[in-house]
């Protein structure tokens, strides 16, 4: 029902950071993006929240297939995966579901096989993470 | 019905983006990310595609106010404006519709302040770069 891929690990945060990054790449996707929200919310705001990250995880074949079909679609790009550390040592690793997002196009149809195996890559990475 | 805010401009792509970018911190927006879409595509696929390019816009209150909300809301942050160029000259720019966007959240209802306080701001900073 929901917007994301999760895992949750049994691993310190830095550590399942490093782990997704490998994994992303093993699965293809370069991390063109990287938003550090704790730190970003500390300095803007003085406020203090859990440790995470935002990675923008995108693979260039996928990416241009999906903008042949949508022109638009750079809108919802890239694949944003979030690792976030819990309070119990734990660690969630977030990744927005891509046939949820590229759903949202009018041209969803022409975009079930690029969701299709973006999504089964996602998966793969979170697997090899939690693993 | 679509996911985006649009607008196509008649000025050409280098000034729209420097416009773009302006509008945004009038509007309280930091770009915490950028993906230049041609030039990523040219490197790593070596295709050529219209200049265009992604900016990750956010507002730092409202991206905490919506962490607060749903704790898993960073996969749909930040809050993307893409600028692309056409063939005849003109330039189009299009932020994702953060009511949309938002909507996605199970937590829906207490993001809609965040939403379209989001949205507000994206259309102000829409209509003073075509203005």
């Amino acid at each position: 029902m929901g917007y994301t891929l999760t895992t949750t690990v049994q691993r310190p945060y830095e550590e399942t950071v490093e782990a997704v990054r490998e994994a992303l790449g093993d699965q293809g996707f370069g991390v063109l993006t990287e938003i550090d929200i704790k730190a970003t919310l500390k300095k803007k705001l003085d406020v203090d929240v859990a440790p995470q990250i935002i990675l923008g995880a995108c693979r260039p074949p996928l990416a241009h297939q999906a903008l042949q079909a949508d022109p638009s679609i750079g809108a919802l790009l890239p694949c944003n995966v979030v690792v976030r550390s819990q309070d119990d040592g734990t660690t969630i690793v977030e990744a927005v579901d891509p046939e949820k997002m590229l759903g949202m196009s009018e041209q969803g149809a022409a975009l079930t096989d690029v969701a299709c195996d973006a999504k089964e890559r996602l998966q793969k990475a979170l697997a090899a993470v939690s693993g």
